[in-house]
């Protein structure tokens, strides 16, 4: 997500996508299985970009030269909204989407990793699970969801992972075959 | 590790550092306690460019404005050698020093991932695990480290995790409280 997340001062913003989130999390989500990739920004300037890279390297001479990495990046997709990403899986997935937010603050009620890792095992549901760049992801974003997940603690009081950093480790404990 | 690595070829190279595997790295290894995180290149301007970047967020502006990220990065030193990393750690550790090399192939007796959590418990030693960027380590260095790593295995056969992904994942699988 690139909006709507916050700043470094909790404002409102949409965050610049950079070329390397993309391929690395196209790279992490097709290591673990996911069925899509979903780039959200609603600026027309940063969906021409994102577009051109994936056509470098899903049509054009970069994935010739790395057919790897033209398998990752065909799991992009670019799309304006959250609501428009959950309307389109639910009209193709014909099971109920649940919308699982991402978080390094504890939030109550949050989902474990164990029982995401344990739902996940049954087809009943598609999960579409949000990760926020910049500050990350906004509060009213976060309560409309209809899951936190718990967040990702290290093994010392540092909480500022990357988003990239954020993406597969929670992708090995959930999708991870350990 | 920046050399010796492979390149797509399999020969021996000297790989560019790049800026952004300092940051992420770092982070991953503040968030999971890591002692230090040496960065190897044998390559004059590389280690000019390192230790730039890290003179301006440590001692410069970019520790004022962003003072998590002095924290993390604090923890890079730049060296020539695997050899000279393990001379110093051995030199100041006062214990043995493990060199546990990490390859996304399958080795005979490589260590798990359990057992190696379980071993870093013991304070007898100190281990020095080692990612190689660009094609990997190469084969001589593999064969001259004490242990192995066994490969992180998603749930696909797709084997294409960028070094920064490797990281996180392995020091959650090691280090993290889950």
């Amino acid at each position: 997500m690139h909006h709507p997340v916050k700043n470094k001062n909790g404002e409102t913003i949409a965050s610049a996508v950079t070329n390397l989130d993309l391929h690395d999390i196209a790279r992490i989500g097709k290591t673990y299985g996911v069925a899509a990739f979903y780039v959200v920004t609603p600026l027309e300037d940063q969906k021409i970009l994102v577009e051109k890279i994936i056509s470098h390297w899903v049509d054009g001479w970069g994935g010739v030269h790395n057919p790897d990495r033209r398998e990752a990046l065909a799991l992009i997709k670019v799309r304006d909204s959250l609501t428009q990403v959950a309307d389109e899986i639910r009209a193709t997935a014909n099971v109920p989407v649940q919308v699982v937010v991402t978080c390094a603050a504890e939030k109550d009620q949050a989902l474990g990793f164990d029982e995401f890792k344990y739902r996940l095992k049954d087809p009943a549901n598609a999960y579409l699970l949000v990760f926020g760049t910049a500050w990350g992801l906004t509060d009213d974003l976060i309560e409309s969801a209809d899951l936190v997940l718990e967040p990702i603690k290290g093994n010392t009081g540092y909480n500022h992972l990357p988003v990239r950093a954020a993406v597969a480790i929670i992708l090995d404990r959930i999708l991870g075959a350990a």
